[in-house]
């Protein structure tokens, strides 16, 4: 390690954060001084919440974690990484559904920046098939998400779909 | 990062240590103070090269890698890790078929030792398909593998195959 | 079994029903008392068929098989498994893309209903790449689908097509 | 459902039984009135334990549970589940690597008997990456195996490795 | 070889095209005596290039290319392929998802039109993860593209775009 | 196409030969003038029959077929194809267990041959689960494979497991 401070980012559209997002967290504290949590301002498909409530949302919930920051970010990943000077980028593999399509963008991400290396973290098991398309899903037909998210997001979730 | 000192270990066989093995390590040793290539006494299969054989050959390949050092390991790789005093693994992740085996070693490993974490990287995209296994069956039936292997594990595959 | 009476919910979009379809459904009727097609009111992309079109023609395919029933539901599957008594789902698992999401879902549902397990299936070899998209992309383009679906669905789509 | 009793198989090895076969075997209870756990003499690899050893284990460890038994068998398994009137063969569905070779077999099987079907079910979560190959692997090295076996077989292993 | 011709289509979106799709034209040439690039009218999804975009683009980049032809089709592939007189379609497999989509659509062909077959080509390892939707992901985030597309295509993008 | 004549290689161990090879040997034909079936001497795993049962089976069944020619080969595959002029190997892929696999050899004989390229094949759907492993377990068994292999591998098969 060359680098006094090592400096990762964690990208992602957090629509919303989930207990699956926080376990990569935690577990890529272990390998970084400051980490960035890195919002994404337009995800390729329309959110369900803005990027202001994702952001707030984010912010909230990692807010008695040392080391750790969030900024919404625009354009490419690796633009971003650089601008905060970000050596690597942080990224969860829970399944292989994953696997092809975050090696795609970590083989481009290296071809337009190769100073920037991508970590792959496993969430704990318990989290492996979650995400957050599944919560959207089940939070629009009335289920209850409280195993999968932090309890603000419960609450801000209920009040998105007036139950 | 709580460590003031990140010790990582990167165990294998290496038999032999091929060019994506040394992909791997230039690309731990940015997120690591010490790395520590783990050279496994009795992997399940039968090697082709002895314990001896593996361990000079990686010693000779890193010899001028500044923050690299080589062990041979007996047992889980876990407690070896205790040992040295590491906190995480390096593993490769180059194809699907890595994965879930991959995925069964870490989840294992973290009911074992939950203060150890694995950290994934990913390859060259070149090196992709890449492993000892493939080198061993060119060279079985003379071919040239001097693409996929540093000079001197070329000269030693030489000399065992007899061509 | 503790159950007399074994009810399964095979839950679907149905649009339209394939003869990959009927296959899981002779399967499942092998393993249960009773079973109730499912059929989803406000698929997540928006459907070919209406809802009345999707269960007029669930119902008219299969209407002389003993102890199968149709039902349209809303909401989340386990719930209205929960209201009608059933204790298992049935999916049919046809290739490896479908293997993740219906692992996904299953795992979700016995969080939120641990009492109601999922079965999976494996339909006829003959079907084991067939699903109602495919069904709709070719039957847009004026192919003929009837070794996929029924004759009543063939006649649907020609309508719907206008060919 | 045509039969008023519902005899299934469950097929393995069972070297040795783990937490993850219980589970399965349980949920297996909910759709068969009448379980049988099915032995293989010889199974393609040199198991680790016997087969007196390891029908001794699944016996010990199945006891309590009503409408279980066990037997030993030799052959082809759809031949077996002839002999004792079975008409569904269970098996579990942990993760992608086992879908193909499952798949394989199923397809087989019903080309050898027709009449006899593979139902497939999911383990808890927290067994997904779970089998007997890891359980002797980590027994080997003298690690503990006592979150993935039952008690009993955690001192069989300790007696088989000699620590 | 029964044919003294062997006519060639390769069906696409080419939106745009990729020097991974010149990588398979270029492997495809080998076995085939005339090759068609069939241009897709109207995609699925809508496309960032129009029709005569494309088309433009595609004729453009291989008008240099002996045995090569582009012509737009509609509907079926298969039936485009019959009007031409070819027996074989061409199609590029880079990765696992890639594989089940491809060998459904092979499938559904082979029973529409079961005189033509699908030939599977493997691109150049460095174009294993490329496709068009990487290219449109980070062109539109301002990003270059120029090792991924003919230097023609990176000028139609930044035009698009408006960099 | 340069060549007036494609030589295509088929190579294997053919142990034995099933229907699924007749099958891609079929859709080779197609795109080759020649095509020969190579059988490996000494495949990585003991075979159940020797080079010489494999190779009189072989040519037996294919003895009607136009075009068509047996020879056994050793060493590298490319270094063969290379020594009867074909400029082709034929594999057939039958699902995803077998890709990665064959990517990997596919890769590593460009490598070592950029003048022979793999040509992918896809086996009727009822052949798609079919290997000559599944083969040689049922028959071991004592179970029926006249599906699965063509009569004289029947008799072949009877006659060494002594049936």
């Amino acid at each position: 390690m060359k680098n006094t401070q090592l400096i990762a980012v964690f990208p992602g559209t957090f629509d919303p954060i989930t207990n699956g997002h926080l376990d990569i967290l935690e577990r890529a504290l272990h390998i970084s001084h400051r980490l960035i949590l890195a919002v994404a301002k337009n995800p390729k498909k329309g959110p369900l919440f803005t990027l202001e409530e994702r952001l707030d949302m984010v912010k909230l919930v990692v807010k008695d974690i040392a080391n750790v920051e969030v900024q919404p970010f625009d354009g490419l990943t690796v633009d971003f990484a650089r601008q905060v000077g970000a050596t690597i980028l942080i990224r969860g593999l829970r399944a292989i559904s994953d696997f092809e399509y975050e090696f795609q963008m970590a083989l481009a991400n290296r071809k337009l920046a190769p100073e920037v290396d991508t970590v792959f973290l496993m969430p704990s098991q318990k989290y492996s098939y979650l995400n957050s398309t599944l919560v959207r899903e089940i939070a629009t037909s009335g289920g209850d998400v409280s195993c999968f998210v932090p309890a603000l997001v419960v609450e801000r979730l209920k009040k998105k779909f007036g139950h």
